[in-house]
C-alpha cells in the first residue's frame, strides 16, 4: 500500500428525490439503499480499504453530518471527518481537502470519491483505480474514471476521450454537458464517450496548481490561509470565517473543462449513480416478479414491477398494484407511481407548507 | 330513569375481516372505527347512558379482554365486566347475564346490545329503546329492535313482523334465516321485513323463562348453580368449572325462533354492523373524492374511493390508486383492493404460516 495514497469521499449530498427514504436528517448516503445491512458511505469506505489506509481517508461533509459520519465509520478519527461550514460545491470543498492533505504530505495523491453511488465490480473498481493512482503520482496529471455508458442516458455530463497516454490511461478531448437523446445516442455508438461519474484521482500539487491556474478567485480566498493553518486548531475558525465566502462552482467548471493535462481511465465497473428511486429498482429487480423488496415480513401478493421498503419489525400485506414505489420509512409511508417519480420532490414543497418541516 | 332497567353489552368478538385494525389481542370494539376519538365500545356505552345507569350495565367479554374493558369504559366496576372462560354463543353469555341480573333484582328489565355496531340516529335509536324496555318491564315479550332495511342484503338474518300490538310495538311472525339475493329483493319490498341486529330487550324472569321451556339442556347447565351463587365470590369458580359445558347456541336459535312471546319494533336509526371495512366506507365516504381518511397528515392526490387510515403521528403520502384499503397499524401495513376485501380474512392464514402469530 503506497504510504502516500489517500482518499476523499464526499458526503455532503442531500438525495430528496429519495424521501422519505432520505431526509435533510439522514441523506442517502447513511442508509442501506441496497439492503446489504451497510450504507452507501460504509460501502464506499470499505471499497477503498485494499488500497488506501483508513487514517488516510478523510470524509467531506456538512458540519451537521458528522456525528452521522462517526457512527457509521467508527475506524475514522474526528480529525478525518471535515465538515463544511456551508454548501459551497464541490470545488471550494476539493480545493480545501487537497491544501490540507497537502500539508499531511506534500508528496499526496487522493481519490475524491462519491459517497452515495453503487459499484457493483468492487475489483474492477480497484483495479483502475489503482492505475489511476499510480498514474496520477507520477504525471502532472487530473485524472479522472469514466465510466462506459450502457445507454444513451441524458442525465450525465459525458468525457470525450482520445488516444491512450499510458496503458488503459486515456487523453481527454473534452467534457460535454448533458446531452440530448439523439446526441446520446451518437455518444454510446461512436465508443469514444465515457459518463462522467464524478470519481477524480490526482495528486494534492496537481490539482492545487490547476486551481490557481483555472479558479484563481477560488484560490484568493484560500490565499488568506496560506501560513501554518491546516491540520491545526486554527483550521475550524479559519473555515468558519472564510469557507463560506469561496465561489459556488463545481470542480469540473473550475478545472476539468478547462485544463489541458486530463486524462481518464474507461471503467466498467457496474456503476450506478441511484438518482432516483427506479434506477434503484433497475439495480435490484427480481427476475420474476420484477420487484425489489427490502423488508422481513412482506407479503406481495399479485405485485409487479414494484419498489417495497419496510422497517425491518414491520409487515406489509399488499394486493394487486403493478410499478407503484411503497416506501414506508417508520414515521412516513410513500405510495407513489414509479412512472411519476420526478415529482415526488415537487411534493416536498407541499408536503412542508401543510404538514411542516418534521417529515423532510 | 327506570331504576329496574339494565343493559348487556356483548364485547367478546374478534372481529378479523377488519384486520389488521383489528387484532385478536384489541378487536374491532376497542377501535376508534370512526374517527370520533372514541371506541365503538365507548360510543355503545354513552349511547346507553342516558336510559341506564352506569352502574347497570354490564359488559359481557372474553377474560382477556376485561383490561380492556376497563380501560374504555372507567366509569364501571370490576363486577360489572363479566368474563366468559370460553367462546360458547350468545345463548350461554345472555342466560348467565340474565341470571345474575334477576339476582341483583327480580324485576329487572335489560337490553342485549352489541359493542361494535354503528347508530347514527341516537335520538331515534333511544326512543325505540324507551318504547322497548317500557313494554319488555311490563309484559312477558321478548322484544328486539328490527332495522328498517335499505338494501336487499344477503349478509343478515330478516324478522317478519305483523301488526301492531302496542303503539311501535309489533307482534314478530318469524325469524327468516339469511335469504339469497331475489328473497331479500322481496323482504324489502314488502315492507314487512326487518334486520335482525341482535339488540334484544327483555325482563330478566322472562327470557330466563323463555330459556327454560326451549333450551332445557343449556339451563341443565345453569341449574348446578341455582342457589347463591350469582354475584359472590363464588361465581368465578362456578363459572370456570361449568360454563365451558354449556351447548354452543345462539340466542336466536335458542329462543327467538320458537318462541310466541317474541315482538319487535321497527327501527330507523342508521344502523351499520361496520362487518367489514367496505361497509365502514360506504359509511364515511366524502362525496367528492369517494375516500374516507382517518390520519392527521394524509397526502392523497389524485386517489379515490379508498379508505385510508394512519397513527396519529404518521405522514402518509399517496398518489394515483383507486378503490383500495390502505391502512397503517403501525406494526402492520394493508394496502389491498377493495373488491376483494372478502380475502383479507384468508390471508391471515398465511401471514400466520409465513411469519408467526405476533401480527394477529
Amino acid at each position: 500500500m503506497n504510504p502516500s495514497y489517500y482518499a476523499v469521499i464526499m458526503a455532503g449530498g442531500v438525495g430528496s428525490r429519495f424521501w422519505p427514504g432520505s431526509r435533510e436528517e439522514k441523506p442517502k448516503q447513511f442508509l442501506d439503499m441496497l439492503g446489504t445491512g451497510k450504507s452507501l458511505l460504509r460501502m464506499t469506505f470499505e471499497r477503498l480499504l485494499p488500497l488506501i489506509k483508513a487514517d488516510h481517508i478523510f470524509v467531506l461533509t456538512h458540519d451537521k453530518y458528522r456525528d452521522l459520519v462517526a457512527e457509521h465509520l467508527p475506524e475514522i478519527d474526528h480529525s478525518q471527518i471535515l465538515g463544511e461550514p456551508s454548501r459551497n460545491n464541490t470545488a471550494p470543498c476539493i480545493a480545501y481537502a487537497a491544501l490540507k492533505i497537502k500539508d499531511l504530505d506534500p508528496n499526496a495523491t487522493f481519490v475524491v470519491a462519491p459517497s452515495d453511488h453503487v459499484i457493483l465490480k468492487e475489483e474492477t473498481f480497484r483495479e483502475n483505480l489503482a492505475t489511476a493512482l499510480q498514474f496520477a503520482s507520477t504525471h502532472d496529471a487530473l485524472c479522472t474514471l469514466g465510466i462506459t455508458p450502457v445507454r444513451p442516458d441524458t442525465g450525465y455530463g459525458y468525457i470525450h476521450y482520445g488516444e491512450a497516454a499510458q496503458g488503459t490511461v486515456h487523453k481527454v478531448l473534452e467534457f460535454r454537458e448533458k446531452p440530448d437523446l439523439e446526441t446520446a445516442r451518437q455518444y454510446l455508438e461512436s465508443g469514444d464517450y465515457l459518463w462522467n461519474a464524478g470519481i477524480f484521482v490526482w495528486s494534492a500539487k496537481a490539482v492545487i496548481q490547476a486551481l490557481e491556474t483555472h479558479s484563481p478567485q477560488l484560490m484568493a480566498v484560500f490565499s488568506t490561509a496560506l501560513n501554518g493553518v491546516w491540520n491545526t486548531s486554527q483550521e475550524t475558525t479559519w473555515l468558519q470565517q472564510w469557507y463560506p465566502t469561496t465561489p459556488n462552482i463545481s470542480i469540473d467548471y473550475a478545472i476539468m473543462e478547462k485544463a489541458s493535462n486530463v486524462y481518464t481511465i474507461p471503467a466498467d465497473i457496474g456503476w450506478s449513480d441511484l438518482g432516483t428511486w427506479a434506477s434503484l429498482h433497475s439495480e435490484r429487480q427480481s427476475p420474476d416478479s420484477g420487484n425489489v423488496i427490502d423488508g422481513n415480513q412482506i407479503l406481495a401478493l399479485d405485485v409487479t414491477n414494484c419498489l417495497i421498503r419496510a422497517p425491518h419489525d414491520k409487515l406489509l400485506v399488499i394486493k394487486d398494484l403493478d410499478n407503484y414505489i411503497i416506501v414506508d420509512e417508520g414515521d412516513v409511508l410513500l405510495v407513489w407511481p414509479k412512472e411519476k417519480e420526478q415529482e415526488i420532490k415537487n411534493i416536498l414543497a407541499t408536503v412542508r407548507n401543510t404538514f411542516g418541516d418534521a417529515w423532510l
